[in-house]
């Protein structure tokens, strides 16, 4: 009875789906609100329900029910699209070995830990030897997979797939090529005056803020919620619980409002995803690059815009009267969108970010290719921020050792999403603005349905029927391409030059 | 490999722990914080950990294991009450078939939403013939366990192992023959006079001050929480995470504190149970009535008594000055303690409340017993009423339709926890006094520690090691008895009454 197994896979998924969407619970409450001495008893729990969905994602009747699924033709495309991300998902689960999982998991968690002290004792020497390790680990979990070209390709294949080494080099070298003299240029004069962002605001009313922005750009808040934690995130519990978190600091206005603004640009896209979808493993955003894409076009395309600004700067000066009383729109606007060459990835503006981006995609595929041994890490690291940003990190803790991914993780596939969804965003929002002429006259009056209706049915109702390459090219009519992000940069900051 | 065995046995058992516990982490959010659109998939994602723990729970492996394991003799004395209360849990789940379970569970679901309507309607004709169905599933539920006495024995089994009609019907006739002439001659004098608790009182500062109370009585904010909820509620999800929740009324200040401080008293029993009991069946509260013993204990012997007002109420008047400034203490305790026939279970004071218990209790074992049809229930609650409490309800709604219990579940064994929970209070507090000479002022000057530790010691800490009436019996030194409760009801209502 070919109908009954389609059933029962849609069942075992939907199963799979609910234990997830647990663990993402107890992962939520962790972060969020429980209390102190809940953590240890939680994370064995945690880790017993993420055991038993994996149980379940790698049990061999399913296996042997999509060989029988996938030997019909499917009755549409959407059973076609869950037997293909079903069959990806089974397979990059059983094919590595359980007691590779076991080892590898057991080396993350003691580097993790490794990292932060070595990162405290801004010493990279501390963390050669794990490092080395994970190298190894991250090219045996990549022999798994035989069917790719660069050992870097079942990595990336992890979180963007339809990515490859192959499809990543020219794109980047493109972007580096353009990106490294217009940060040159615009570092050459003197940075914008941002000093209006580090005067002292009210951490609620910051939060309140932020909530009235995101409410304006369409987050639900009977959808969702936002709470505080250390490092904010976004996480889905189902089409309806999509909830997200932010910091505040006193003294940094950009902080909160602008991860208050990416976080909702993740969640916009998840509550977007078609509510059929709901229980199979195709509600979910498709990639790590159009998630990118989409938290980045709320925060950075439309969130530090003029005409964005237009439409919330009264409301912000009736909120912080003291602090921005005393500082034109046009002065605000150039404040949150100083460029300036720095060190930390995470800090930095537009134009430079992606340059960090690159350099750790590089010595990602460079220590896989074994053109850079481990130990080297820290000479590489400091001379390509030379090179491309004409900075040397002053210890190691602002330098190699900044970011948790290659100490929390494997070594690969970690961060070419973050300019994906950089260059992805601008391609969209061109193409957004074909479909709505008028959507600056829009934005400056506080509407947002046109373009959040436009992604919605260009991008985010299909969720994972469409791989990343396919979302660009169904939504922009052409292959992801540089051309729209560099110009979307270069009119933006020409324009930003020209108003002083 | 016998040594093996149990630790198979264990990790099974703990892997249905982490699945109920991720349940109840699921439940909890719903009934907190969750965004309202999220509840219609939570409920089906609920559902399905439901399912898959209950199908770990009744794996046929789990049976032959157990019987394995019961084939040889226990290493000690914790393995013994594993196997116990594992075969106990085991045949509870396994004797009971699927597709009663699922006819039961569509019933009472169905009965529930007829409830609430009728409940509105304050029509009990309207759920005649869904409650005829639940007393027949009762029944049928009831004959899958052949060991049973009375047909009500294993609804009572369920949450009171240990206790029976045959054990019960004594006790509770000789608690009702002392109860009815007590609550009629305190009754035949005017009420005390509680009109400073409905006076206006800030929401947030009863909070803040329940807080205050419950911290002092020992619940550790770093192992639990308080949130608020239509419904109080104590909930664990592991031995260093028990939440509760209160409600708060702005015009009763009752509410909220004395919910707070009973929910308190069921989180300190699951928080006092022995922490390498955790991850098996054996870390939780005993039984409904032992548990109902501690939050009434809490709730009412202490915290209705003078010497805990002694100590609290000057920073109530604190708190508080405009609405407890005038009132003195002698004044505010007659008002925490007033006793009036009423109608309602869960607005009755401490001398009244079993009656109410006892009526349902009886009126479940006659419905059982078929000496009671169906149809005929709302005369017999209301000539019991009349009996009883010399009341009669003016509508069904404040009559047989007031609690859930029959229409959102089974008929028989959901009543008797209340009182035998008030009865146990009373002669636990009496052995904690023998063993503890100046509990009162201990309590007089803010200090609970000593109580708390015997109730760990000698209740808490045991969990399900013991059943309810062990429980009793090795706390106390006697089987449970109706005499140290009614000595301490007649001894406070004689100094409450000599006072004024």
């Amino acid at each position: 009875m070919p109908a009954n197994e389609l059933q029962q896979l849609k069942k075992r998924l939907s199963d799979i789906a609910s234990l997830r969407s647990a663990a993402a619970l107890m992962h939520w409450d962790q972060s969020t609100l429980m209390p102190e001495r809940g953590a240890k008893h939680r994370g064995e729990q945690l880790a017993a329900i993420e055991r038993l969905a994996h149980e379940r994602s790698t049990d061999a009747e399913l296996g042997r029910l999509l060989e029988r699924l996938e030997a019909r033709s499917p009755a549409d495309a959407t059973e076609a699209a869950l037997l293909r991300v079903a069959r990806e998902d089974f397979e990059r689960d059983t094919r590595v070995p359980g007691a590779f999982v076991e080892e590898m998991t057991a080396h993350v968690t003691e580097t993790y830990h490794a990292w932060k002290k070595a990162r405290e004792a801004r010493d990279f020497k501390r963390i050669v030897e794990p490092l080395k390790k994970t190298l190894d680990l991250s090219r045996r979990y990549s022999s798994f997979f035989p069917g790719f070209q660069h050992a870097a390709d079942p990595l990336i294949d992890g979180s963007d797939p339809g990515s490859t080494v192959a499809t990543l080099r020219p794109l980047f070298a493109e972007l580096r090529a353009r990106l490294v003299p217009l940060a040159r240029e615009i570092t050459a004069r003197p940075p914008f005056d941002n000093s209006c962002l580090r005067r002292e605001f009210d951490e609620r009313k910051q939060i309140e803020f932020g909530a009235l922005v995101i409410r304006k750009l369409g987050y639900d808040f009977s959808r969702g919620r936002q709470d505080m934690t250390a490092h904010p995130f976004m996480i889905r519990f189902n089409a309806n619980d999509v909830r997200i978190t932010t910091r505040v600091k006193k003294d940094d206005f950009g902080e909160a409002l602008f991860s208050t603004i990416h976080e909702a640009g993740h969640a916009l896209y998840e509550l977007g995803i078609d509510e059929a979808l709901e229980g199979t493993p195709l509600a979910r955003g498709t990639s790590s690059g159009v998630h990118e894409s989409q938290s980045r076009l709320w925060e950075n395309i439309v969130g530090r815009s003029r005409p964005f600004w237009e439409h919330f700067y009264p409301e912000l000066r009736d909120s912080f009267p003291a602090q921005f009383g005393d500082v034109p729109l046009d002065a605000f606007h150039r404040a949150i969108n100083r460029v300036e060459r720095s060190l930390i990835r995470t800090d930095a503006d537009e134009v430079t970010y992606n340059l960090h981006v690159m350099i750790r995609f590089d010595l990602e595929i460079d220590m896989l290719e074994d053109r850079l041994r481990a130990e080297d890490l820290r000479d590489a690291w400091n001379a390509r921020y030379e090179a491309d940003l004409g900075l040397t990190p002053p210890h190691d803790g602002d330098g190699c050792l900044q970011d948790v991914h290659w100490y929390g993780g494997l070594i690969g596939g970690a961060f070419q999403g973050y300019t994906l969804g950089n260059v992805m965003s601008a391609q969209f929002l061109e193409a957004a603005r074909r479909a709505l002429p008028g959507l600056d006259d829009q934005v400056r009056s506080g509407r947002f349905d046109g373009l959040l209706s436009w992604l919605r049915a260009n991008v985010h109702s299909h969720g994972r029927m469409r791989t990343g390459p396919e979302t660009v090219r169904h939504a922009t009519g052409r292959d992801l391409e540089t051309a729209p992000y560099m110009r979307y940069l270069e009119g933006k900051y020409r324009a930003l030059l020209g108003t002083r």
